[in-house]
Order: C-alpha cells, then sequence, then structure tokens
C-alpha cells in the first residue's frame, strides 16, 4: 500500500477486458474509494505490443516487462486478463509469491491447473479471484463460494457457451440447421473465425471443471471433463426434441453420483459432464435465449436456484473483475484475505460410462410386426427401462422413438451397440440425453 | 471466543426457520469449521415459551430471557428470526452494541428501520448480515453488496412474494379467479389464513425497500413504497395480457430516475414501488412459476442478470443464514468485518406521479363514430403517446384496449380522470402498467 493509503493495481493483458477494466477503475473511482476505504490507483499496464493504439489508456502506464510488474514493490494486486496457459500461469504465481492479490478471468489456466494455483495461493497467502472466468458478469463463483457455503451442493446444470446456445436458439426459434446457423453468429460477431473452442465444447468444459472444483470441493481439470460438442446436433434433433415439448441445450453438468446403497453424505464421486441434451420447455434453463449463460444449481437446503446473465463481452466480464477487485482490495485493506479453495472433500470423477440420466433414442426401422418387441428385448436385456416409445412414419420411413427411464451410459451405450446389429434396425438415428426433468 | 477457538451463536427464536438452523449447524458442523476455521457451538436459544416441544433442539439451550442472551460474555454471532420490530429491534440493536456479530433474517425491521440498524453496526463496529431477509435462499443481496460494487445499478425488477405469484400463476394457467386461487393457495400452504401482508403487497414493498436501499446507497422505508396488491386483478386482465403475449405478475421495481437533462449519473432519485403489471411472456421473469422468486437486475457493466430460487421456506431461509453465518464467523476469525451498509448517495424517493412506465387500458365505450378520436384526443391532452389501439367487442360490448408509449403516472392518471369524465366512456374498465419490454 502506498504511504497516502492508496492501493495499487498492475493490469496484465489490455484487449476487450483490459480496456473496460481501465474505463471503469476511471469512471468509478470514487464509488470503489468509497466502498473499499481507499483509492484504487492503475500503477501499470503489461502489453505485448506498446505501439498499438490503446484510447483511454495513459501510454506511459503501458510495459512489456509483465514479469517486472507483477513484482514490483509497489504493486498491491495483479489483475490477469491475458488468458492460456502461458505466460498467464508463471505471471499469477510469480505475483501470489511476491505476496500480491490475484484476480484472474482466465477459465483455460483455472480448469487446467487449479489446484496447483489454490496451493500456491494458500502457501503465499494471497488471495485468488476468479469471479470473471465463469459466466462472464454472472454473480456465480461468489454464491457458490461464499453463500451456499453452509449448504450441500448435488447438482450444477449450466448453459455456459453464449455462442452455442446463440446456434441452438437460432435452430430451434429458425428451424435453421447447424451449418446455417454457425453461419449467422459468426457473421454477428457472436462465434469466431475457427469456432471450435465453442462447438466442440472445450470453452464449457472448461467452466464445467472450474465449478466441479468449487461445488464438491474436489480436483477436477477440463481434461476429465466428458465433452461433446453440437456440430452433431440436427434440424430433425430440435423437431424431435419440440415434439417432446423439450428444446435442444449444450449443458454442463457437475453432479454428486450418490453410493449404490445410499449411504455417505459425499456420494461416491461426480459425473463432470458436456454435451447436447433435450430438456423439458418448462424448466428455467430452457427459457434461456441467444447469447444469454444460466447456471441452474440445486442444494439440499437452498433447493434450486438458478443465475442468468451475459456470459460474455469486455463490459459484463470487466464488471465481473472489478467485484473482485474490491472484495480483495477491502481484504488488503483490513489486513486478511478471504475463503481459499481447497480441494478436501477428494472426490474422484467417475468415468461417463457410471454417469446416470435418461435418453431420447431415434432408430430407422423395417416397418413389420414384431419390431418393437424385438427392440424393447434389447433395452430389456441392458437393464434399461423404457419410459414410452412412438412410432413415425411407415414404409421406408418407419421410425421408432423410445425415451428411457434413467439409466448409466455404459448400459446405454450397450444397447445401441445391440441394436445397431438388429436386422430390423436400419439405422440408429440418434441419441441424446435428456436432463433437467428429475 | 472460546478458549479452544469455537465462536459461540445465540439463537434467537426457534419457530420454522429456527429449527432448521438448529438442524444444520449440528448436521453440517464439520463441513462449517473446514470452512469458517473454526467449530460453530449454539450457545443458547431465546423462545417465548419453554414448554413447547421442540424436537432437534438440546432443552438445556432453551431460555425465555432473549436480551441475557444476547448480552452473553461467551455468545458472538447472534442469529435473529423473531420477525417483526419489537423485540426484535431492541435485541438487534443491544447484541451489536455488545459487540455481537448480528445475522437477521427480518424483512419487516430491515425496511422499517434499516438506517437506525446501518448505523448502530458502524458506530460499535459490528457485522449486520440479513441475506434471509429478501427472497429466501437466493443469494441476492450479497451479489449486490459485493459482486456489483463495480458497477452501477439501474434497476431492479422482481417477484419477490410466493404466494401471489402462485396466484397469478394460477389465473394464468388455470383461468381462475383471485378468489379461487387465493382458496387453492391457502389449502396447500402457500397463502396463510389471513393473506393481507401477501395479497395487498406489504410483504413485497418491504423487500422492494431492502433492494432499494442495497442498490442505490440511499435510504428508503417501506413506508416510502408505492404499493397495490393483487386483489383487483381480474380474469379479464389475465386474457388482455395473454392477448398481448404478456402475463400479469406482482413485481417490486426499483430505479434510478434520470435528471431530465439528461446529466448526472445518480439521476434526481429513485422511484420504488409494488404493483401488478404486464410483461412480455420472453421476459426472464415471465417464466417464473408457482410460487418462485426471482430478481431481475440491470446494470451498467454487468448488463441484464437474474437470480432466481426458492423464496421462502424453513430450509431455503435457513441456509440463506447459514451462508451468512460463515461469512460473519471468518470476520470474527480475523479480527475484520464486511462491507458497511451506507446511504452515502442519499437519493430521494420520488412520488408515484414521476414514475415513468407504460400503460395498459381498457375502456367500456359506446359504439360509435367518433370515439376513438376523442379518446386519443384526451390521451394527447396529456401528454401521453398512444403506441397501439385495439377494438373488441360491438353495441353494448364494445370495448377500447390502448397501450401507450412511457409516460409518467401523474400524467396518466389526469388522462384515467379525463376519459371517465366522457360522454362515449362507460366505464374504464382497467388500468395496468406494462413493465420490462425497454
Amino acid at each position: 500500500m502506498k504511504p497516502g493509503g492508496a492501493l495499487t493495481v498492475g493490469l496484465l493483458g489490455c484487449g476487450v477486458v483490459g480496456t473496460e477494466v481501465v474505463r471503469l477503475l476511471r469512471e468509478q473511482a470514487d464509488d470503489l474509494a468509497a466502498r473499499i476505504g481507499v483509492p484504487l490507483h492503475l500503477g501499470g499496464v503489461a502489453v505485448r505490443r506498446l505501439d498499438k493504439p490503446r484510447p483511454g489508456v495513459d501510454p506511459d502506464l503501458l510495459t512489456t516487462d509483465a514479469v517486472g510488474l507483477v513484482t514490483r514493490d509497489d504493486i498491491d494486486i495483479v489483475v490477469e486478463v491475458i488468458g492460456g496457459i502461458e505466460p498467464a500461469r508463471g505471471l499469477v504465481l510469480a505475483a501470489m509469491k511476491a505476496g500480491k492479490a490475484v484476480i484472474s478471468a482466465n477459465k483455460a489456466l483455472l480448469a487446467e491447473d487449479g489446484e496447483t494455483l489454490f496451493g500456491a495461493a494458500r502457501e503465499y497467502g494471497a488471495d485468488l479471484y476468479y469471479e470473471a472466468s465463469v459466466a462472464g458478469a454472472i454473480p456465480l463463483l461468489r454464491p457458490l463460494r461464499e453463500s451456499l457455503v453452509g449448504d450441500h451442493v448435488h447438482k450444477v446444470l449450466g448453459i455456459v457457451n453464449g455462442t452455442t446456445n446463440y446456434i441452438l436458439d437460432q435452430m430451434d426459434t429458425h428451424g435453421a440447421g447447424f451449418t446455417e446457423a454457425l453461419e449467422e453468429a459468426q457473421t454477428l460477431g457472436y462465434a469466431e473465425a475457427d469456432p471450435t473452442a465453442d462447438v466442440e465444447g472445450f470453452d464449457a468444459a472448461a467452466k464445467a471443471a472450474i465449478l466441479a472444483q468449487l461445488a464438491f470441493h474436489s480436483p477436477v481439470r477440463a481434461a476429465d471433463v466428458h465433452r461433446e460438442g453440437i456440430t452433431e446436433v440436427s434440424a430433425a434433433d430440435m423437431a424431435s426434441a419440440q415434439a417432446m415439448g423439450c428444446v435442444v441445450k449444450l449443458l454442463a453438468i457437475c453432479e454428486r453420483v450418490p453410493a449404490a446403497d445410499g449411504n455417505g453424505r459425499n456420494g461416491r464421486g461426480v459425473s463432470v459432464r458436456v454435451y447436447p441434451a433435450m430438456i423439458p420447455r418448462s424448466h428455467p434453463l430452457a427459457s434461456v435465449r441467444e447469447a444469454y449463460n444460466a447456471v441452474f444449481v440445486e442444494a439440499e437446503s437452498a433447493g434450486r436456484l438458478m443465475f442468468y446473465g451475459a456470459g460474455a463481452g469486455g463490459a459484463p466480464t470487466a464488471s465481473a473483475v472489478l467485484g473482485d477487485l474490491v472484495a480483495v482490495a477491502r481484504n488488503k485493506v483490513n489486513g486478511t484475505r478471504g475463503p481459499a479453495e481447497t480441494t478436501y472433500a477428494a472426490l474422484p470423477v467417475l468415468p461417463m460410462g457410471e454417469t446416470i440420466t435418461r435418453y431420447h433414442v431415434q432408430l430407422d426401422v423395417a416397418d413389420r410386426s414384431g419390431v418393437l418387441a424385438q427392440v424393447a428385448e434389447e433395452f430389456s436385456r441392458h437393464g434399461v427401462s423404457i419410459q414410452a416409445v412412438r412410432q413415425e412414419g411407415h414404409g421406408d420411413d418407419a421410425q421408432l422413438v423410445i425415451v428411457t427411464h434413467r439409466a448409466d451410459d455404459a448400459a446405454l451405450a450397450a444397447t445401441v451397440a445391440g441394436l445397431s446389429g438388429l436386422d430390423i434396425v436400419r439405422n440408429v438415428a440418434s441419441v441424446m440425453r435428456v436432463e433437467g426433468d428429475d
């Protein structure tokens, strides 16, 4: 802290989010000082190139020496909005080692190596806040970390990627195909030229890992998350969902799996997965439109909660960074620190085969008597119980649509393999999970 | 703090919420200790009657001496779940004066006398947390107090009363009338035998006052809130709303009113009101069903956020109390305290006449030419601009439905008075505000 009592912030990165952080630090200076008790002062901004025009940023603050900035004596708080693993990880670790509080918006880093970062924060007694890393401006991590600490979270079910939600919403409301909806999203700036991270579910998987760590106090990395993207979702799938009173969403799901004997409050592990699934239109997540995000939390006492808002964008993300800045600055002023993350529960991440959910299976079948009996026998053989069956079309267009009760993924996979081998099944047209109705 | 390092809690009240708090303190003891750093110990429970059976509560902890409990040397934290103004206010003030941190679930008290309580908390350096006072388990006050502190809130729009939402939802989905829906809500336990506090909007007004204080850092009391209940909402109003693609909800609205010249970020005051209003079905609040609560927040940088969950009930409310308990206990362990509430912005609450919104007006009119011209002239004379007009029925059933652009409430009231005086208007059948579509 400076002699005058101000706290000094070092900013790593000055892209869309960083520029907004600089603007808010300037425009909200009086409010921030009132709420923290001392003024916040921007001490330096580390960038890769000094010659790029950065309107609103004092050129004298710019430096290419990021390591120098995070270890500078007068810096109290480091804000990391670079993204990616390196050099972000090295800088964040160096900052905490030098006694700085750190705020990060970096989902990739938190999901790749949260345990190392949490360990360093504990070792050096440093605050590490990262509200902006999941669901932009939506205050979500703080409620999980602080409001629900006296509760017991069973499940987190979220729409955490705006690009894919925009694409699926267009497919649902306008009957667009995936390629057409993706192109529109790219034209409007909702999707990148290379949309892989979004449409293949990598972005959502990183966020799912961060949410699972927090909700279950267990180590979960992005690589542990079962991941399926939305590129295979077809207009026919959307129509099937509509026929069932459902809508297709890309969901990030983090769930405790109970022990087989029902004993033990922690369950035998956690299931963390990202895939497109049908959810009933009456579910609160179903009405999350366009590029919005929302996360649904089920806790023992609190019941069902949902948090909704803009999941990305410079201003919303910067708003989340500012909220964290006030918290860590207040901690600095009080000579204390916020709650540390721990993975004390140490629940294992279970393989996808042990995940239990419901399924919607669509089969192209021969149009003759006895088909349903054979198909039903195949489900039964693998212990998968059928909730509803519907026949559609006839002759060469005959289809069976089967919705199952809850079953584990391994049994369903075995069922699908068995169905493919039946003479009377011409093609397994689609398999989609059904969530949010239990 | 005890020599062994535990923190001791004194509980005021042992009804539905208090009993749940006792249960959670026992069942979650290990988790709470892990997160706080020291165990929480229940030191005493103040009740009115000692002879009532209280399963799960150690009878040795019970006392009728509430004043003695809140000033006892070994008590660190006081949890107040009595409700009402007195004796709760005296006990909370005595506790803070004695250096105890206080957690209250008491919306009436916070809305009646927040400023006195905030002032006492500042004077005595005591924590005062009250997450459970608004919207039950939904983490809402903490995000407003802490996550959005670096942002600038424009508007809070909420469904904060579960009873009235249940009634309106039944009227909307089953075409029930108000009386019928109220009776059903009473049978199911969603409404009290004397439903006045809910259906006349008193409960929602208290919560609106608390939200406005927090969002705008200004003193707002329940008595300052413009309040209209739902007893006049008719099946015809619901049908009109449906015809417009809207649904009727009892809304608590807290809003900055900009200065006439558009200058000044704080605006010239705040409008705080509770009334039934139409909102578009596409609005996230429209899909809040049954007795659920949800609060929509518009902030400058964060954009649109929504918080959804169970607004009442023993377990959800106790979950919110436990979240506060962990926060204040951590503060005690660290020898610090949380952010104090202030009303530094001191914005005035504006009279209802200065509130600006849109209106849906339904008139029984004579079925002859020239009617629309006369009606339109009356709106125009008071500066209220018409967005849409629709004629329904004919002859003795002829009705005009008018939807206005944004206008102030005084101008609309003058318009309605003028319309009532016109020969061709037989009756002003209904006037309802339209929210959530700007």
